[in-house]
């Protein structure tokens, strides 16, 4: 099998539906697949930045869950939330818990910390000389200034932090992203920043970005730090919720907690969760978020305290990466999605962190309730892929 | 804003296409939201069991990259990869680092270990006691494969093993999930298997799943034993390819590896990688997979040696879950994409595992090059979102 | 200041206590300081591959601990353990802990695990090169065992594994290391069977030994594999002795513990427990144990388990490093220590590394229990240095 | 073998010479072994504070290594080092290291971070209350700092950071230590500051230590934050120093460094060096310092850069604890040793640290150059235990 490249065509119409014909055409022949499936055509011009060598589209499912409840600093009122996902169960499983927490008169969120840094190396002639270059961004915070303005109009750098090796200097450039997720923003603004400071410098060379940044790996620099937006929910779930819908106990959980805690342990990792990584992806897939960031955001800390009755159920998760401007958000059908968030109006990102926030919560408090339950696999048993019968999905 | 709760639709067709219109008519009400850019008639009933609440759809834009030469035990010959992505630059770099691999000669892929565990706590009397479970289970592995065998046709049960804690016995349940990704199979079958033993030892209490499998999060466990296919990709990168097609050199990219090498050892992590997490999401989503398990996947090891002029490049991921059935594999979108990597057949799991090793080398090697030579930046500023005047995207 | 080089001995009595005193005379003129608490005649023969350029000798105080009952595999009996410590309470607290484990009975020990592994990297020409080379080992057993048994009477090698890296081939060498800790043997073992591989082709190169054996440092690799002596040691402690005796109850500590498990979540590590390298370096120090290796052996688990109104406490530690011949073990005032264990006789090791996972399960339940009832501090204030009439210190 | 419990002497001759004999009298009959080479009469109360059931001393021989040339802020000039081990080749390898260090004119040695901390957590009823609690302290620094005062006139309270968690606030107290290691110091007040916070609500419960300060444990936490004497030491290693005294190349060097770096991220630890932990207890021992704190100082960083023909060396040690007062830093044999280092006057404590630092670097010097040019192996058999004709020591 050898295959011919895939043809250039014009610039003029990378992205025009035109140019996704064609290259659909070009994948159908050379491929000798059926691809009729993943058309969808009219809308091409719409991903003109978000995507290269375009000749189709996947469909994912969009489920909805809740209603939730959240009391937040940011997000306030009762929450639909929309959830991409081909995993059976997920959506009946976030709606659940999050039905639980309305019950219980909805969960407190927080934002934080929110902060996002992006790090190069600047490779001096030797310790003295990294030294000085220190100094010298030290006292030229004024025209570095100059060059992050230039670069974005929302996002500000925040501080400079510096962590010396050898002849080597790092530099981490610390910024809130306004209401962009910020990557691709903090990569453009740093790279000039540094070609400012090379260019002051003889050419300095640098290697940006540096590997302390950890982007989109599992790093205990970034968990202990926090990047993105550092995110908090918490609810106190009541005991008759417990009872009733959740059809366990307090006993029943915080038992299952205790050996999940001490066996974690066992695992060396960082933080325990049971699995926000589902709603954080599948939150994310609705609403246009990069959810290869799960890579960093699944570490985050489930803690549940008894409180009488009742239970105090307490989701950290340092390194959450969500934006509503920027990335796939404003794509023709993540944007709607944002907007049943409530989450497109300027200032809307912290808003949207703390609904993944308490969906995160949500999930985690269906789950462990499940599993202490022993309704986990029956529940997939019923819903899942290829099983007959499936019972109603709103509960 | 106080919301109602969705109304439970008739069982029988909650996958209808009825089903998905009625609950679209109800959002759309509920929350004043135009919604009918997550309209797509017509094939609700081929997502039953992969969704909840189903009420539309997110469309994800593919773009094509390659052609890559893999010559791996499974995938041999020349592949065009399918991405899904909404991140502008992220096809068009893997499709650079594809080139150059083919470029090269091609890449070899291999499934080094291919295994998923899930695992269980029983809670029994005393440790004496859990001892006892211990022989018990060693001396009925009959009726357990009887168990097995009724709850999957492909999966195979290889082995338990024993972690045993106090009074508890950790029984880690090892498969060879066949061409499934498998935790749903796995999650079902061991399940199975707690309750048959639990039957047998009068209604022993156990946990299920046990935290020590570390689902869907970064662990020292399961980075260091893998779970799910554990894959490797290499390829001799060769000079020409490097100073021609990739604009650098050896030594510029040794020189930034060694940094990020070294640094990467002050950030705490699993490995050490530049971005895997981007291909394994990207293909993930073309494909139908889980890509909530990046939070696992992400960790793994890019190593690069000199030979002679060239350079040898090696990913090694110890954690990766991909299937060719079952999730969201056989979806109307996703099917076509698996059969563009020649991967619906029976038996085409290891092979698309080693698409996937292929398919992150090349991203290793083409942000690598780029960086190494400065060209990152300037590659994201040319193709990024809302820059004037994209070139074109094919290389 | 500047300084004038150690002069350099005849070589014939480099450990005679004439070399010593010479060495004593040079080290107090150069410095001008009084050095004469560190003499001690008449035994620098005894040190004789223990030290270089010795000039005297420190001295560390050596406290009794228990007596600890111990119902384990190799450590039968009750055990006066030797500490050697300058940290006040350390050996009051582990007293107290043994007691309570010797009034409720006993503690249960064994070496679950007894493999110590040293690898090396060879560089080979390519990966066919590599996997060569592992058929090539795993065919040559009988040449390689030849060379083990020249090195070393007593440790056996078990296996050789393999991890393939690019055109890399580590192979890590596992023993069974008998009554030595191991690491000398190993490492001279190990080496010569380097050496002959490389002598077989035509001198490949190779590394020895490779970063992966982690040692002396905390890795999940080891952690998670077990290397020297995996231990474990668990009791059940009773009510009333946590009544009486530790002035505490079972859900004031498990109040504490499981608070404590959380929290540790929080700091990203490889297990959990209070403070098991206090006891491994204070009986280490008595018994002539290399202590640096507790940047290992700090990573261990304490697990706690309400059994009725007992508590059941195991303690898990994958990397101890204990011998019994060898080291320091055979000094004049470390080889009583071991004599007083009843460990120095052919094939006590396991019995002393029983003894070590016996004595941490002690300092574990002990410092549990005095913080969870707050006598932590006070017992610091009334035994810690420099406090005014300090009360009885054996209970 | 049933024990007696040790004999309770009157509390006024605890820490006497008679005490010290009589239980040496008990232990050797109770155990029936001869331990004379224990004893070591005339100085039992200098050890008051330090020991507890005190029946005898082990001797650790000391050998010298060196001089080292230190240019650190705080340690300046020619050092000979006292090293206390029972493991032969260590001091003979530090010392070639440090002729190699100071021949290549000498090391930068740094304390970059001073801070030692503690922290508590406090069991309020609610999040809310935890948010009140926490501006209490902030609002009654006064009254915290009165309370600090009385508890050291040494050490200095510099903040409070908090970490929320559900209805608990935890709470760090980060200190400078002053002379002293600290931990003593730093648990006393720390507790203080929460039993005022206790009795100024009500009785607040609190738990004291709290988890996160990871205490001699190895934990992404403190080695991130950094904990204690977080130090630095580097040196450009002249090519004629490393072809003529190490006799190895910047090329073997540099060859070995990156496959350990590599190999390194295979097992998943914090930071990467060779040996730290042996210079640290080795020197720890000498001068009176807790050395199961190599738990934690274990994990630092070894980074190698060529520059020009020679290369330069940094070691960078988050996590280090050591003081000139407290601890076992005033008994009979260690004090002379850090006289010996110019470390008893007021002030020294950060001259000792970058005395470790310097240490540290040599150790990492001379394995290095030794593994590259495996002369490793031969210097273990040369100077290893029982080996026949040992060599000159000194080089």
């Amino acid at each position: 099998m050898s295959r011919s490249e895939l043809p250039i065509f014009a610039t003029a119409d990378t992205y025009s539906d035109g140019a996704v014909d064609r290259r659909h055409e070009w994948a159908s022949e050379e491929t000798g697949c059926d691809l009729n499936a993943l058309r969808h055509p009219g809308e091409a011009d719409a991903y003109r930045g978000n995507i290269e060598n375009h000749f189709g589209y996947v469909r994912l499912p969009v489920g909805v869950a809740g209603p939730v409840l959240l009391r937040g600093d940011h997000a306030r009122g009762e929450f639909l939330v929309p959830m991409a996902t081909t995993e059976g169960t997920l959506v009946a499983s976030y709606s659940r818990g999050m039905k639980a927490i309305t019950q219980s008169g909805g969960a407190v969120t927080e934002v934080y910390q929110n902060e996002i840094h992006s790090n190069a190396t600047f490779e001096t002639a030797d310790p003295e000389a990294a030294a000085a270059l220190r100094s010298w961004i030290e006292s030229n915070q004024g025209v570095i200034a100059e060059t992050v303005a230039e670069g974005t109009r929302h996002g500000r750098l925040l501080r400079c932090e510096y962590v010396p090796l050898g002849s080597r200097l790092i530099v981490n450039f610390v910024y809130d992203p306004a209401d962009a997720m910020g990557i691709n923003m903090i990569t453009h603004v740093s790279h000039g920043i540094c070609a400012l400071i090379a260019d002051q410098h003889g050419g300095l060379k640098f290697h940006f970005p540096s590997a302390l940044q950890g982007d989109k790996k599992a790093t205990a620099y970034n968990f202990q730090r926090g990047r993105g937006r550092s995110v908090r929910a918490q609810v106190l779930l009541r005991r008759e919720v417990m009872n009733k819908r959740l059809r366990t106990s307090a006993d029943l959980i915080m038992s299952y907690h205790r050996n999940n805690l001490e066996i974690g342990h066992l695992t060396g990792g960082l933080g325990f969760n049971m699995h926000i990584a589902n709603g954080i992806t599948a939150l994310g897939l609705a609403t246009g978020q990069d959810v290869a960031y799960v890579g960093e955001s699944a570490n985050g800390l489930t803690a549940i305290e008894p409180q009488g009755e009742d239970l105090l159920f307490t989701v950290t998760i340092p390194s959450l990466y969500v934006g509503t401007v920027g990335g796939g958000t404003r794509l023709p059908t993540h944007l709607p999605c944002l907007e049943i968030l409530g989450c497109t109006a300027p200032g809307s990102a912290l808003k949207l962190a703390e609904i993944f926030a308490g969906t995160c919560l949500a999930g985690e408090i269906s789950v462990l309730a499940a599993i202490a339950s022993d309704q986990f696999v029956r529940a997939h048993n019923r819903l899942g892929r290829n099983r007959p019968e499936p019972a109603s999905t709103t509960d």
